[in-house]
């Protein structure tokens, strides 16, 4: 930690920051500028309020933090990146598991909603066809108004396991609340932790503690440190299977419903070994730019795509306006699967389907 | 709702809105201009898909909602502004109630966390000696990071029910999962819900039921109609009693913690009945600034301030650069009551106490 | 400056980086922390692009600067606030001057653009009656498309002038460009920069040379920090009579035009001795919010006030939406003028403008 | 144009409102709905300020437009894409011109800032040999503090000029204000504008005179659609010949200089018919991502991208941070070329480039 203090910071408040460091426990070692003097804190633990209750002693102006923060999610104590085998539960004897973070990109597909059986094993086994691995849809969903559609619950997760029993595909949905842990648990493979709960501590503890892999929306306005500190409290839980996944964030620019920030699939690589997934639709919220933006997620480095795709999105209780067509969905495949050979990944589609 | 086509839009891609929009059960008025050819539907109740399903139509640019989305919090259906009073539980008799939304502009203070209980008496009984009327005090703490102080839990939740019974200050606490409500209800007068759950909608609905008033502080990101829509959530469970707390948002500004979004306050009130109060110190993020931000918002029309206050600051286990010292909290007091007589309200601070 | 290793820097690395430290003339201290190593760089001058130079290296995490950036605007050279006197030129013998900074609010009023000769009489002789000394006024328009009214020109700097003649109200317009700033000078007491122009710096250098105020208005998405170096391109031709003018910046909220920030008044207050303004006009977008911004502004501790008013709102070739009839803005001043006094400062307002 | 009225709006209002319209010789529809009252108004041409103007009406919710703002970059009037050929002035004979907006990505490459005849002439040779076909260099440079290096002026167009006559690469420069744009007009292929000029109205006219290829660079913190119309004031001049370019926007994220909003390609592919280019250099801020956001913004679909390149970034006078070095802009670009190829695009790199 290092404090600095202002032009012409008297001698005593220069002694009162000395006297508050070592009386913590930690050296402090005195740099005289010329214009300002500086003062480097060293030792550990650092106590987690030291750096704001120096802030506002007379004198400081700035107290900068130079010890990392990610003490799990941060390669400095991990060095590999993170890659792991999802299993579907249930599944077709033979079915593959989904390795997340390696050598493949892994799409995962589906609609909005959950909304019947028919919608949701149509969609199913197109995306399955087309190439995707895992199938998404909502059973519990966070509405903005409280007069809109919320999903069909528990009748919503029986009709993913028999899509996932059908296909093979593994499944994921999100999870909304602590209580509900524990009841959507007993059928998803993965937990998906919407952008609105992004910093729903309790939550985020509770789905570390199922032990099963969690997929961590960004928040609207998260920094991306605050959001691998939300990985964080998973992990601090004992569960380090978690996957991060840029979703768009909140700007002025209102020409697409957030904005996709590309660059966060680089910079969480730089951070952290966790791997790190883009999803085109809640970025974009107009179809019409989805493909784009999958195929810029993936040059970037995305280590997967989570795309909303529905057979009728023009009848969608949910996102309609996003969701890919099936058959769109199944065009832009290949493509995806080009830039992915592109930058030396993998994305295997089945033979048959065709831009 | 207003369909708007693109130029050029083709015959039967208009006969295809006019069809759904009907089979909805509502009516079609098609306005040829030069440019584009325009749609109105009109008829009720909208089918809460219908936009976003008619805006991915061929020939579609856009579709523009018209009616209110605010059916409770709205002055459509509510012309008169909500007041209502808060009267503290268990206090010494006597103690009025606090009326909230009314004439008096009402300052809630007290430390971002309860510590201890000399920590909180004795802020407990300045703030009130200052003309505060409430105290507030966080025992359940959400953290950006899993390492740092979390709370006291029920133990705090006990320290303000003591603090409140000395001094006669109602009092206001977080509460951050819906598993909670029923103990933080036990105790508190008004519930907080902070930035971080602002969309936590299950929460909402629960401290909806718990039949006690509700402050709901704006998320980091979200547009003031969709904070309005969250009071939805708590009004449509019956509970009228929400108040609305400004709080800064994110923006690219870093000088501040957060950008104070002062004109939230007169834009709340045009479109809200509801009180709408401001946080200068989570804004500020600064203590040199909270002054001149309390001051702004009772200017700008707030209902009432929420500042934090701590006996020493420098030692404040969360948020200490932030906090007032209970010193400058008295100092400011007056201050704040000159501006809000200027606007033609009232703070009333006890004599004796001087800026 | 501070040089922050990585975790794991390797001694080669630090000695590289101490290296070049020296070899530019200054010397660097060492600390040993327990994650990583820091470098403390002292002596002057330091060159510009050391700090980007070194952020390259391998082993570097960040560097941190420390010194001040601003040598003219800033209080570390300069203990005392700007305060200075505008005198209206032509004015009618007796006219005071304008006092910028001192202890009276400036409240400077006028239609966005300037129309024509009844416009901008009627304007300037009612906002004179209720108590603004300064007219504003645009003859050269930035529209943001080519095929909207762009001003009047050098026809709109002589009503100016006209007006300045018969009421004794000092002016101010807008230069747009170098090759403008003869011109405009000849008529006006004060240059406006506009917030398109935030950053055009050769104009910000030519108005520095004319000798006149200079009222900078922030840009859209401008740091304060970067407000205030386009204040020193200003000061650094020689002329210290710069007005800051927050006028609402650019964020997610679309509620508003733009998102006041308010707090940059006491921001800019603890940086720099300049005076600063807020326009609420502009910010607000709508003139429903205006008159709450203008006491808000002024609570925060603003040095004035600049506000749009139009004879005839609803028939302005610009900006309509957002300027205050005369008579709104005649009831708004006694307002504004309670809150100046409520917080130490003064407004006169001529008897008989009542609220 | 339509026009929303309030919940309860009165007859005289829609009155007051049609009465306006009909002054205006368009004609106004009225659709009364069950909640509200909406007026679309049909007619040509519409006045500019109409829209403002009757937004302030009493009873008047918003005021939508439906007409385009776009009259020559929109593909309404424009149905093919432009696509041009820039000839680089005095290069060797049987130089190939360089084709912007076909079905080649063009790379433009080179340092920040033009710093002496061997620095620009080893980078020429470079990105040449690596595959680039334009040269950028800057001669006059808009820094945010005084107090830096502002670019050689005119000798740097020379050096620009003498390393087109050596390698053949067309040239691009920057121009800053309208009274230099004779004079960088002489030397350049394709003007520059930068971000802080974006709406800098009368030098885009000054450049749209001209009659060179101009890129405009998006501003900081600029709509898509002011961007567009910033391009229409060069249009307007009788220049068609303009690029867009995306170098990302001011957001809440400090983790990059700024955030490359890649979305802009089809955003602006679907608006308008020209040509869009990605800076990720300036988007970046730090060159560990340059690489994965040009791999992005091509996969995105941009026409060309444009990156700093310096011979020994760590002693580079601007940028350089986010400048590669020439080693690693020349193992950049085979992949870009592989991306490229995997869109359907082609980026010809010569042979002996590997990555």
């Amino acid at each position: 930690m290092i404090v600095i203090m202002e032009h012409g910071a008297q001698r005593e408040q220069i002694a009162e920051i000395v006297e508050r460091v070592q009386s913590s426990g930690l050296s402090a070692h005195i740099i005289e500028g010329e214009e300002r003097t500086i003062i480097g804190v060293v030792g550990t633990p650092l106590p987690p309020t030291l750096q704001e209750n120096l802030e506002i002693l007379p004198g400081v102006v700035e107290v900068v933090r130079v010890s990392t923060k990610f003490k799990l999610a941060g390669w400095d104590f991990h060095p590999q990146k993170t890659v792991f085998a999802v299993t579907p539960q249930d599944a077709p004897p033979g079915t593959p598991p989904v390795v997340i973070g390696g050598q493949d990109v892994v799409v995962i597909a589906g609609p909005c909603s959950v909304e019947s059986a028919d919608q949701l094993l149509t969609t199913a086994r197109a995306v399955h066809a087309a190439g995707a691995t895992v199938l998404r849809g909502g059973a519990y969903k966070p509405r903005t108004s409280p007069y809109e559609f919320r999903g069909l619950g528990e009748r919503g997760l029986e009709l993913l396991a028999e899509a996932r029993a059908e296909t093979g595909l593994a499944i994921i949905t999100e999870v909304m609340t602590p209580a509900d842990v524990e009841l959507v648990g007993r059928y998803t493979d993965i937990f998906q932790i919407g952008a609105r709960n992004a910093q729903n501590y309790l939550l985020l503890e509770e789905v570390g503690k199922a032990g099963k892999p969690v997929m961590l929306k960004r928040g609207l306005s998260m920094l991306i440190e605050e959001w691998i500190l939300a990985a964080e409290y998973v992990m601090a839980q004992g569960n380090p299977q978690v996957i991060l996944c840029e979703r768009g964030i909140r700007t002025y620019e209102t020409a697409t419903r957030n904005t996709l920030d590309v660059s966060a699939v680089p910079v969480v690589q730089k951070l952290s070994h966790l791997p790190v997934f883009v999803d085109p639709s809640h970025a974009a919220g107009k179809r019409a730019f989805v493909g784009a933006l999958s195929l810029a997620g993936v040059a970037a480095g995305a280590d997967g795509l989570m795309i909303e795709a529905h057979p009728s999105p023009d009848h969608a209780l949910s996102d309609g306006a996003q969701s890919l067509s099936l058959e769109e969905f199944a065009g832009w495949m290949p493509r995806i699967s080009a830039v992915a050979s592109a930058v030396g990944r993998a994305l295997p589609v089945p033979s048959g389907v065709e831009a």
